[in-house]
């Protein structure tokens, strides 16, 4: 006998996230009823994810689970704000009792692990997709935007972007797994990087203090990084040399199985890494110079003057000469779901 | 040439919606930053329209766009809340630059008449459906739950149901329109009111201050008020001959055209009214009067103790003895998505 609707989200979402001392009412009214805290903005994020758009058919329900809130979280690291509340909408074409319950653990770990409440929502029957939205906060006054950058700030990124697109790829092309053994483990990291991305939630709440702009990096890194020279009406020259590749990425160009022009486009134009990229202003750089040794951020360029006559935002500089980076940056614009 | 999607938001709904000074940064970064006023709870609301499920295929935009926004709206004047600040996330097989004007102006419209600022959301490709997450205030400790009625208390419902499930019926049945035109026009008029649902959030407002609980009548009044006596643990007794019926309604039973019988099913079990079902403790009646006698709520039934043996939360009963009131019961428990 298939669940009831108001059933399902009972045994499934109902006990799903965080509990918290800020949620007067949570999940079964017509509304979730919270307290903001006082002194501080709200930061209100959405973002949708679609079966066979932004994940492949057939993908591990906890992986969707985990991605869904995921892409959200990364939002709000992008805005520098604590994340505290989800509404979760989700649409399913069937009631499959496993799927939803490996669905809410992927859901429900991520969600736990940031303090985040599951508040709400609503399941409709449809094509699969998962709308959430998630609201958190910052002390009034201090959220994160992409506008604020200036010529001479330092322009750097978490994380090492690409793995993403290349974990896709080694889902998407099945001839690939015919790899050597040690290749398959680093083809198995990197899926796991597009599977379980890790949104930099602590990292944006930091960079609220010393940041100018920050953009989470969801469609591609020299796409979002020119969304957020836009948004400052600035440019930027991105220095390839010093663009961060991972050890499983790296393998890959070292055993010839990628090109290192495949690697770049992948880390230039590959989606999905939910890594965040910002300015920092050079005054700042005795405070940058200290997250740079951490080893979790990586200074990649700098933010220059916008020539009114130039036809593009973004610059690249390379030691190797031969470097097709006028074809690098027509492939890496960023991906835009009504422009393919 | 399609539109980009970041063009294509940005010229229809950049400016949907309506200005709020509380907004601190809207729609075109990682998320909006929005500030809450001081000594309120935040009341959080998320409901989806698929295509197909919720309006039928082929449905005027500009009444997609106004009952995406209705849906929510009527959730949170349930809560007793005033309206602020939107999310929209929406889902397109395609851009038809005609249909998002047409959906923008419709969303924009009831937007402006509730003073809700569009502050953001996301827009993608795959099947058409429209999630929104709307946000709005209650005075602290304020808000308005299913959960507050007691026996003795008086059960209300504002407008007249079973209106917009006629519409559809209008909408679906073909054949219908070869009525004659004095019909055509009970029948527009209930076309209407599926297609433009009044949400009552200036009257929600007003109960938070007397009813003891309230929920809005989205699928089905006796199964919606099922639910309110559920998270109240209480029964309740329903008049039949007190449940409101619209002229137009009216007119078909008069001439006809519907049964009484058809009349009180679509009344009863019919969905999408975006009507207040509440409860109001008896002290209160004096107020409730007045409420009354204005015209825009009816009272319908009275909350009964719930007995441990009842095997179901509603009785009915009917001057007219003949009254089929169990087959009534059993086609009106409300509308699951899931159990269909």
């Amino acid at each position: 006998m298939p669940l009831g609707e108001f059933a399902l989200i009972d045994r499934y979402f109902r006990a799903a996230g965080a509990p918290r001392a800020d949620v007067v009412l949570g999940v079964g009214d017509d509304g979730a009823i919270l307290r903001p805290p006082a002194g501080h903005d709200l930061i209100a994020v959405s973002d949708t994810l679609v079966e066979g758009v932004h994940f492949p058919v057939g993908s591990p329900a906890a992986s969707v689970g985990h991605r869904a809130l995921a892409v959200n979280l990364s939002d709000l690291a992008a805005m520098g704000a604590t994340p505290a509340w989800a509404l979760l909408a989700l649409t399913l074409p069937r009631v499959e009792e496993a799927w939803l319950e490996d669905f809410a653990r992927g859901f429900s770990a991520l969600a736990r692990e940031h303090e985040v409440a599951l508040v709400g929502g609503d399941t409709t029957r449809g094509p699969l997709m998962i709308n959430v939205q998630l609201l958190g906060f910052v002390p009034a006054g201090q959220g994160l935007r992409r506008s604020g950058a200036s010529p001479g700030d330092l322009l750097c990124v978490s994380g090492t972007p690409g793995d993403a697109a290349a974990g896709l790829k080694y889902i998407q092309e099945s001839d690939l797994r015919s790899s050597s053994s040690a290749l398959a483990d680093a083809w198995r990291t990197l899926q796991r990087r597009f599977e379980y991305p890790t949104p930099r939630v602590d990292l944006g709440r930091y960079l609220a203090t010393i940041a100018s702009a920050c953009i989470d990096v969801s469609d591609g890194l020299a796409g979002d990084i020119d969304k957020m020279l836009a948004a400052s009406r600035c440019a930027a020259i991105i220095d390839i040399d010093a663009l961060p590749r991972s050890g499983a990425l790296g393998a890959l160009v070292a055993a010839g199985t990628l090109s290192r022009h495949e690697a770049l486009r992948l880390t230039l134009g590959g989606g999905d890494d939910y890594e965040l990229a910002f300015c920092v202003p050079a005054a700042r750089r005795a405070t940058l110079d200290e997250l740079l040794r951490q080893g979790a951020v990586s200074l990649i360029g700098e933010v220059v003057v916008l020539e009114n006559s130039a036809t593009a935002r973004l610059g690249f500089r390379s030691s190797r000469p031969g470097e097709a980076l006028s074809e690098l940056l027509e492939t890496s614009a960023g991906f835009d779901h009504f422009a393919v």
